[in-house]
């Protein structure tokens, strides 16, 4: 059974940094899943010397190595190679994969170029792995103390292909996943929600993990598979110290959740947004289906639109600005009126990284929230952390405040 | 002169996959950038002997080694020992990094906690590289061929570091940074675009490049310090081949040509999003100083939201569909009527992953431009690539078909 694994990522865009490499990202977080320890991850330039040198260091010390890229048509890719290199076998024509990549030629309804025919030679011995998604082949053999796979390094590709041979490879070998419960947070940072964690007494077997993806963060346990009703127990533990800023646990994403809940009351909502400028309804319509519960919304970006479309009164920007909770609280409620939605939520303040006063700073956003019986406003000081990094806090920050208040059971 | 260099990144955050690692990308590029060859890049797990292995493996043949994180306060951070247990040197309190540490607290306001202390034990003869930007100092060794350089994990420290302390160091080893010119591109695929590169006849001293960033392209020319003209001879090239799907050079992004574009003509605009539901505004806005030029518009997601606040008409809706270049028109011209600006641009397609249908498949999307003088309507067919991905296209190709009008001098 597979304990321990390498992974490595080829080409010339990796090393020069042209692309960034987050298929070792995926892979590792899938393996970890799984209990199976990642030892390191390693790349290399196109170079036949570099990338032999590369797999036979990784297989030294671990049970896996999967490697991802360098298995196109063109002559930089010289993966095969390598691998033949390393193992002192020479490349041979694979009759089957020459037939996999001529078939998907049909289906994509390209003429195969000589250089195509290049991906079907692989290390002699080694065990074709068809890719059903593109032209270039996987394989996989034996060298040092590893099973070596490799898999090409489109995301999508590499995705697909894991999915059909690396994961039932490893059930088979009886590698079990880890259970996995994620608790998915807004509106409190890290460090203050990991200081809420710190002192957490976990079950044996069940351990903690954190994950940032601006501007949510996610609380994971994982439990070793015989510890469903320990990891069970931690959830409820989790789910008490992150309480009202919990907004949502597995699969569920912030818009799913405030659709649900919009859905329960047969309630429809819009947006009306200044300075995130359509981020929060874009953010909304993630989700596919939302157009059952978000009717649209006005991007008032000037005060004209503001008047014009949202019916905020001019006396009331020339007395307390467009950054204001009294200008929030009039487009929340114009947004409502002028779609007919029940619910009107707003979003107006100062993005940056110009426009700042001492009174109302770079990063202050004003929120308003309009809903059938009464309308409320609020105002974040986001800090002056970037353009978008205020944009996209502020946009989270608005369709979270109407989930709490959902949640909350206003009306 | 340091000529290669090899990259480390270290953590459980890497191995594990809960943080994708970007500062190698980050550093590979600036490095390819002054002529440096990466040879490869490694991770290691918070682990003594495995990151002890992977500093050693790595200095062996290269004149740079440059590793980020590690270098945190609690026990998992065991950079500065791994480094002494390669050396064979004791970690040694140093009293600078010490001070350092502690007047950083003294600015943030926070408590030094005794765990910071352990920042400042430094490997014996470490030379201190301060952080203006963390808690953790970096430092730099002569370790097996190589200088190597330890710096945090944060990208932000990074940056700030290696500006000030490891490109400081290149130039004054006599690296000097390649030229570079950039031409970004849109709505022409990757594999289309290099086809049209392919058989481009290169000066010498000067190499091409490539980088995808959805939904752009951009074509990177590099030339060596004294090819100043011959880069500006195959720059010439680059130009001709691109064409009209060249949107901006070097630092320049699609919306803000597009508002240098409206201002030259005093122009104003606006755009009626149904689909893109608020993401071609914020695209458009994502540029400083926008306010200037865009004035904001109507996400139209509900057929209701396109009747009342765009004016569309019911029967042309009954009639066409809201996915229609018919309704695409309308919305543009509403888009200008509502707000009063000079230009109105529209989207209104299918992003998935339902409905679609024979006629009206998934990725389909008609666009509206309502000029002074005319209007115009068109239909692409993104195809079947996922949600965001239609979304993403969509809002993109809106702004940039607005970009090709009015750069054609369109009134």
């Amino acid at each position: 059974m597979a304990k321990t694994a390498r992974l490595v990522a080829q080409g010339d865009e990796i090393t020069t940094g042209a692309t960034i490499d987050t298929n070792s990202a995926w892979l590792a977080e899938r393996l970890f899943e799984r209990g199976i320890r990642v030892l390191g991850t390693g790349s290399a330039p196109d170079d036949l010397d570099l990338l032999t040198r590369l797999l036979l260091d990784s297989s030294r010390d671990c049970d896996l190595v999967i490697s991802t890229g360098g298995l196109g048509p063109t002559t930089d890719d010289v993966t095969a190679e390598a691998v033949a290199k390393a193992l002192g076998v020479p490349l041979v024509e694979n009759a089957e994969a020459l037939e996999q990549i001529r078939a998907r030629f049909r289906v994509i309804g390209h003429p195969m170029t000589p250089s195509n025919a290049k991906q079907a030679l692989l290390p002699r011995g080694a065990g074709l792995l068809e890719n059903p998604a593109g032209t270039a082949p996987g394989f996989a053999v034996d060298l040092g103390r590893s099973r070596a796979f490799f898999f090409p390094g489109p995301p999508h590709e590499l995705h697909v292909m894991a999915d059909r041979h690396l994961f039932p490879w490893l059930e088979a070998q009886g590698t079990a996943p880890l259970l996995r419960r994620r608790f998915h947070v807004c509106g409190v940072g890290e460090s203050v929600l990991q200081d809420r964690l710190a002192d957490l007494a976990l079950p044996e077997g069940v351990r903690l993990g954190y994950k940032t993806w601006l501007p949510f963060n996610t609380v994971l346990l994982y439990g070793e598979p015989d510890a469903v009703e320990r990891l069970e127990r931690a959830a409820v533990d989790v789910r008490a110290r992150v309480g009202e800023n919990l907004l949502g646990e597995d699969d569920e994403t912030l818009p799913q959740v405030v659709g649900r809940l919009l859905l329960a009351r047969g309630w429809t909502m819009a947006l009306a947004e200044s300075c995130t400028a359509g981020g929060a309804s874009a953010l909304a319509t993630e989700v596919p289906g939302s157009s059952a519960w978000f009717k649209g919304g006005v991007v008032a970006y000037s005060n004209e639109v503001k008047t014009k479309l949202l019916g905020v009164p001019e006396a009331l920007l020339a007395e307390h600005g467009a950054v204001s909770e009294q200008c929030a609280g009039a487009m929340a409620e114009g947004a409502r009126r002028a779609t007919g939605a029940d619910v009107g939520a707003s979003i107006t303040g100062i993005a940056g990284p110009d426009g700042g006063s001492p009174d109302k700073p770079v990063g202050l956003v004003c929120f308003g929230l309009a809903l059938p019986a009464e309308t409320s406003t609020r105002t974040v000081r986001f800090g002056i952390r970037g353009r978008d990094r205020v944009r996209t806090m502020a946009a989270a920050t608005a369709l979270e405040w109407l989930r709490r208040r959902l949640a909350a059971g206003s009306s």
